[in-house]
């Protein structure tokens, strides 16, 4: 018996769907994201995350097999003609494998766990680029972020673009789109501090002794952090520039910033 | 008397020329590259490069004259159609203002210059997305790189997406393209110590103490530093992930080494 559903139509029920996934208005109905790629999926499978269905192109189908076997559920595949499956991928080179996802959720409880720990958090203001976003999450999660806050305005984490950007991380760092106006007040009261930079600040970032408990605010790509945040604020750092640069691009911030606290982290030599 | 010199024919010569600036072989024959937007036109005009043409559409007739005031010698301005200059441009939305500027050019001597002093040397192998390349360029000048080492097989430093992504770094930052076989010879013949990276270092980043004279060597994107150099690096530290991770976007690993290097050199706390 063939396991592959196939779809020939353009017009397919099932396909259509797929498609709303390409926005976040879809993804959101759906609470539900389509990964492309036998890389994004072995991350997927590793990270637990539930799979819905796997859709393949002919030359794929054994592949579509052996990751089956490593599913602890039926997931029913689809098998497309190469220009359907090209329809439903957002790369420009499809790899002929995607696969529909349910879409990580984490609570504010799993975010703010274990109180009397030491834990960076990130927080991001309005950060619009995908490619940057998804930067931020793979560096964040390799430099043991415990927790990301996803501020309004920022772009949506399971947009395509994010999603290859930030590699498997996605699947594993924990995060949450919250009003900062909210979050902030939380992680306060949690016993966080609330790092922001600022390039006033006066005092560089490895001069900061970063407290047990803290998180690192970045904001836009053009204007900073949305003033309404100011107040928040507990401590300003800033990243020296010796170049004549203006600024740094803000994934290239946050990886700065992360790792000398990590730095901090470790005994020193 | 009009200083604007019209184009309104897709066969103008200048037109053609200026087109041909959107492939390496054309940046190359011309030894020029077209940069788009008053802000990469304001940074070329404060580090001093050579200008060429200026190219604007009706709406920005007032800028280029503004612009024009700030240069040494008289530069040819044409005024080209809307449809025309999004021709030229290789942004989606072209922003009316561009200028063809001589490539800026540096010697190995003014990359080696000043041997008894400290420095921070940046080398890079295949790096192949532009991206990646144009942030390591904005964040290398950002850090005090003195040098930027350019091996084959890397993207073209002038292409487009590069020149956009280093921002205004990209005509400060003295950088060489260079067979590594040969650069890292000359780099080790001035003193400087290769410092490469390798998940088995068994030495953090942050815990190798930079010697005065240093360079950072970094490979392309999937697979490294070619092994034909392993016998040039001198030190390997590796930048540890508590997540699990396997590993950093290219210009965040040279944001983590090149600010670690810069915090070494700062009096400590």
């Amino acid at each position: 018996m063939d396991r592959f559903i196939p779809i020939t139509s353009l017009k397919n029920e099932q396909l259509k769907k797929w498609k709303k996934l390409q926005s976040k208005k879809g993804r959101a109905a759906y609470q539900s994201l389509l990964i492309e790629g036998e890389h994004l999926i072995s991350e997927a499978l590793k990270a637990g995350v539930s799979f819905r269905n796997l859709i393949v192109d002919a030359a794929n189908k054994e592949k579509a097999m052996q990751i089956l076997s490593g599913l602890p559920v039926q997931v029913p595949i689809y098998e497309l003609t190469p220009s359907l499956f090209a329809s439903v991928a957002e790369t420009d080179t499809p790899q002929g494998i995607a696969a529909v996802i349910e879409m990580p959720v984490w609570s504010t409880e799993e975010l703010l766990q274990d109180q009397d720990q030491p834990a960076t958090y990130l927080v991001l203001d309005s950060i619009q680029d995908p490619g940057n976003l998804g930067t931020i999450i793979r560096t964040a999660e390799a430099a043991g972020v415990k927790g990301l806050w996803l501020g309004k305005g920022t772009v949506d984490p399971f947009n395509s673009k994010v999603v290859r950007a930030a590699m498997g991380s996605l699947f594993r760092l924990p995060m949450l789109g919250m009003d900062l106006q909210q979050a902030l007040p939380l992680l306060k009261e949690s016993g966080v501090t609330i790092v922001g930079t600022s390039p006033r600040a006066g005092m560089y970032h490895f001069q900061y002794p970063f407290p047990a408990r803290s998180a690192v605010l970045l904001g836009n790509e053009g204007r900073g952090v949305d003033p309404a945040f100011a107040s928040f604020i507990d401590a300003e750092i800033q990243i020296p520039m010796p170049g004549r640069t203006e600024s740094l691009n803000v994934s290239i911030t946050s990886a700065v910033l992360l790792y000398e606290r990590l730095r901090q982290q470790y005994p020193h030599m």
